[in-house]
């Protein structure tokens, strides 16, 4: 026994070096979280489920609401922020920024519908349901950010990102995400009783400057570096400088203040027409790792303990339905003018919150403004917003899919 | 101002879910580690010399030591133990057991003359200086521990891993890891004044025990898995069997008591008859990602300031010279009887300890029975022997390497 105690011992301190506590700890959490999201994506692949629902419940089941075997951490949460950053990477190299432009128009309708209705909508429910004014501002916030990588890995994996609704949504997204920047940054300086317009017009600038520089001049740039690439001497050097590009416009957008993945699918967008097969498939590689930490980290943080009485359990479902309803019919109104089933998909393709929405209750939480039960009504919307969405897409797009192009992988090397 | 302070506190807020204090924190390690470590390769090889050398040089020079501008932290030294783990996860695919099993005997003698060699010669140097018995000993066990990855890494991208010297190499690692194992439990159970025979040897069975099973029968089963496998539904179902494959291997690796590289080259090995091109591209992604993080993680812990007097400065070069002499020599008469050319080349590709000799270092210092000078001592013998290896490999080997192969990506898709 003491010898089996020294081994313990002698585990926790060869992780110094290999990342904290202990050296299972590394290889325990990666087996965890890949193993169940694969297992539960087969499962309901073969119960005619979407796959990436499995990988959500995956996280739901694995974390502390259910099994309680794994918590979110600092390393899977960075998993994750990384996962999705490859995963909005790997979707700009799929699309062309004159493409995404010349969409502009009804992606920007899209949008700003997406936007007004569900806050409009949230902040009216949790006034009515009796809580104070600041929390009702909040949750109406949370209700705007839409979480576009869900869709866009269900888009991908059905090879559907050429179709112009896939495009509309895409665009949106990225401009509904500035939109959702400014709505936030109000909202939150409201709380703090300090709204000043002048410092939220130099916030909205830069945010809209560093998008819409990057969109428009960032393809003919990196057409001009991919001549410099040419004569470096290190190996892979494609890949390395797409990578390099991926984390510095990551970095930028952060600091222009959008989301990092803002930043990693202009970067994808950029390098649309320059980079050949060889960097989709070693970013393709890094993708396939990395998204299931995405989807089951989702999943990890879903709480069912928030529900203790049946009136927060009835603003739960009103929320949701709220959430569900004011994407689709706000989104799906500004784009109807590609018809009827285009709108449909769109207004489908915007549904889900996932982990944006999460964001904004956490900020609202931290600043003290909303309770923790409004916090947990809010992650609920947001993960079951992200869960109902893939379904609802399968069924807004069966037109368009063959029994191939059901089965088909988009990222397959020819 | 205030909007500036509430910006900042925003971002940090936005951070609860995505990793931790900042939104910006993943997007700037990546850019600064990665683009660093490529940035100084590019220069390394455009000065003749290896380019892993400089993204070692890399993390000296962004590191503590230097510059200042990044520490090792939990998620760096994450990403760097998944680096080693995919970067011995792909030499394993590259590499049948049968062909490892036909050279036992030669690295089963390399292994054990480049343990015991440079175990007394350490344990010798140390007494001379005058340091305590036990000190001595853990020293001696921090030479013993062969750090494979770099040499591995030195040999895929010069596509060297074929030859014969390159098969002895990788299986006397596999056997020095298990060995250095026992060494280090003997020592440090001398620490603590209780070493117990009976459980060195359950110790010994169930980590030769494990390899052995693994490297034996592992190809076979997973040929049998394959056949499971073109059944599956999910996507990239083989390569995520892959993955699932790696990472419960490496769990079991550190159960058994060895390193978890290697259960990730083990789980290589019993895929490299089975998996097809498409498992070596995406893997061969991640590997790209994150060998950087490996290479430059072991740069970070390099710190000058260990070095305050001329003693411990003359310490530190007579243990380098000793550590590199007495693996060169060791291994090299282990391999003499394949002719001197090849056991030049099997000496030279043991030298590096890396973040081996570390971790031994760190188990010394958290018993309490190594100094801090002795573990700055270590550590600078650790990072050297590293640094020194690819371009002494580059000299044993370059009879073997036309122009050509010189420049060629082995794992490039044809």
């Amino acid at each position: 026994m003491a010898w089996m105690s020294f081994g313990a011992e002698s585990y926790s301190l060869l992780c110094l070096f290999v990342g904290g506590a202990d050296a299972a700890k590394i290889p325990l959490a990666m087996l965890l979280v890949f193993g169940s999201a694969k297992l539960l994506a087969e499962l309901f692949e073969r119960l005619g489920q979407p796959g990436i629902v499995g990988e959500i419940l995956a996280g739901v089941l694995i974390g502390p609401s259910v099994l309680g075997w794994i918590a979110p951490s600092d390393f899977l949460t960075a998993l994750s922020e990384l996962g999705v950053m490859f995963l909005l990477f790997r979707v700009g190299l799929e699309v062309k920024s004159s493409e995404l432009m010349r969409v502009g128009g009804t992606a920007a309708l899209t949008a700003v519908l997406g936007v007004v209705v569900p806050f409009f909508l949230g902040w009216g429910i949790l006034l009515l349901w009796g809580a104070p004014q600041i929390e009702a501002l909040f949750v109406g916030a949370a209700m705007v950010a839409t979480s576009v990588g869900i869709t866009a890995q269900v888009l991908a994996v059905k090879g559907l990102l050429q179709e112009r609704s896939s495009k509309i949504i895409l665009a949106a997204a990225v401009i509904d995400d500035v939109l959702g920047l400014l709505v936030l940054a109000l909202v939150a300086s409201l709380a703090k009783g300090k709204a000043n317009l002048l410092e939220l017009g130099v916030t909205a600038a830069l945010a809209v400057g560093f998008t819409v520089i990057v969109a428009k001049w960032g393809t003919r740039t990196m057409g001009q570096v991919a001549r410099v690439q040419e004569k470096l001497r290190v190996g892979e050097s494609q890949f390395a400088l797409a990578m390099i590009l991926l984390f510095a416009l990551s970095l930028l957008a952060v600091y222009a203040g959008v989301a990092a993945i803002i930043g990693a699918f202009l970067a994808g967008m950029a390098l649309s027409e320059s980079v050949g097969h060889r960097v989709h498939d070693l970013a393709h590689g890094v993708t396939e790792l990395l998204v299931p930490f995405f989807l089951a980290g989702i999943g990890l943080h879903f709480n069912l303990r928030a529900f203790t009485d049946s009136g927060t359990i009835l603003l739960a479902l009103v929320i949701l339905a709220a959430a569900v309803l004011s994407k689709f019919l706000g989104c799906g109104a500004g784009a109807l003018r590609l018809g009827k089933a285009d709108a449909i998909r769109v207004g489908v393709g915007m549904v889900p919150r996932g982990e944006v929405g999460m964001v904004v209750a956490q900020i609202g939480l931290g600043l003290g403004v909303i309770g923790q039960q409004v916090y947990g009504v809010v992650v609920f919307m947001a993960v079951l917003t992200t869960i109902l969405a893939p379904p609802l897409l399968n069924l807004a797009y069966r037109d368009l899919m063959t029994p191939e192009t059901g089965r088909k992988e988009v990222f397959r090397i020819d």
